[in-house]
């Protein structure tokens, strides 16, 4: 047995699967925001054919949570994180307080809610939000920038519009930017989810902890 | 029909409606950590009774959220709130920011689970966390006054040991201090919980928000 664990939609995986595959054996559990993907007595061309079919998506072929993937890659990395959280609004930090043992990795979380708290806890420009608007790129970053202090290696930061008011033609309910950024480097990505608030700010949490999985990857494995 | 929301778990509810009240026509509902009782068709009698067992956790006679019954409170009294978690990690905030409309009245929150955070970002003195430990009614009344700046009216805070580690005889997993604190007044309870890591937390943050809402009618109500 094959398993992956991957941050997407059940929905899609199944569209997918069944699109790409005639006939394999594969079960799907779907925990809150985790997909386990059980494939049974599969060829290698086929796992192979998952395996890139997900590439984007899979975050581990261990049973595991996302968030307890991050902890563990941070712990063997040696490094620290702290949140910056708009839109997501405590959810970032929770669920990486979840995982027992979270408190050696997990420096500080900051709901910054409000702008005055976005510039007042995180140095974001005055201009940056007039300018660009508080959900936008480049606020988006300054964010995840003004957590790099007191010895904080990664800062993740959220912002976006969950709706249900507050969206707009350009900037729909549902547009959320993440970034990622140590001293040396940063992602930010822009998504736009659809749901109910309350999904559209898990979706949005999920996928910062995935962007960091990514991030961790490309500049840090061990 | 009489409607009251509860904040509690529905198994006391039951059990307690159940010794009470013979012949009782009731409907217990039970969404995330809302409970909603419905009566039907009883006495003032009866319904003088509900209301006295239950006096220490109703929160409202409307069909509404906690968060939501506290959001109104602090809009109709025009009260800004900030928070400072550290073993719910966010959910407090989270479940604020849950509902829509929110931001007029969630001012930011801190996510100060190191020791580090709590004395940068709180100013909690370090004599303090040494002397009472970082789970404590001391600790937990400083994050929460902490909080009182920048315009911020109420501040709360929660610190406990949500496990599976770190308990002690003294204070076992599960023991969560929780404060509410304007410049005036002060409450500060101690609690123990039992259930899982995530249970804990989420208990912790509910009977946060409950204690908001006993200390807003009881200092500020309209």
């Amino acid at each position: 047995m094959n398993i992956f664990k991957l941050c997407e939609y059940p929905e899609k995986i199944i569209e997918l699967l069944n699109d790409n595959f005639q006939g394999l054996d594969y079960e799907l559990n779907f925990d809150g925001l985790d997909c386990k993907l059980s494939i049974y007595n599969a060829s290698e061309d086929d796992i192979d054919g998952v395996v890139n079919l997900f590439s984007n998506v899979i975050y581990s072929d261990e049973d595991e949570s996302l968030a307890k993937c991050a902890i563990n890659l941070l712990y063997e990395n040696n490094i620290n994180v702290a949140v910056a959280e708009s839109c997501t609004g405590g959810m970032l930090a929770s669920m990486f307080i979840d995982v027992p043992g979270s408190s050696e990795v997990f420096y500080e979380g900051l709901v910054t809610y409000s702008n005055a708290s976005k510039i007042d806890r995180l140095s974001v420009a005055i201009d940056t939000i007039s300018d660009f608007g508080a959900v936008s790129r480049e606020t988006s970053l300054e964010m995840a920038q003004g957590l790099l202090q007191d010895g904080v290696i990664i800062g993740i930061s959220t912002t976006g519009i969950a709706g249900p008011q507050g969206g707009s033609e350009e900037k729909p309910v549902g547009t959320v930017y993440i970034t990622v950024a140590d001293i040396d480097a940063f992602t930010t990505k822009k998504y736009i989810f659809s749901g109910s608030r309350n999904e559209i700010r898990k979706y949005a949490a999920q996928k910062a902890i995935f962007q960091l999985v990514e991030f961790l990857i490309k500049n840090y494995k061990v």
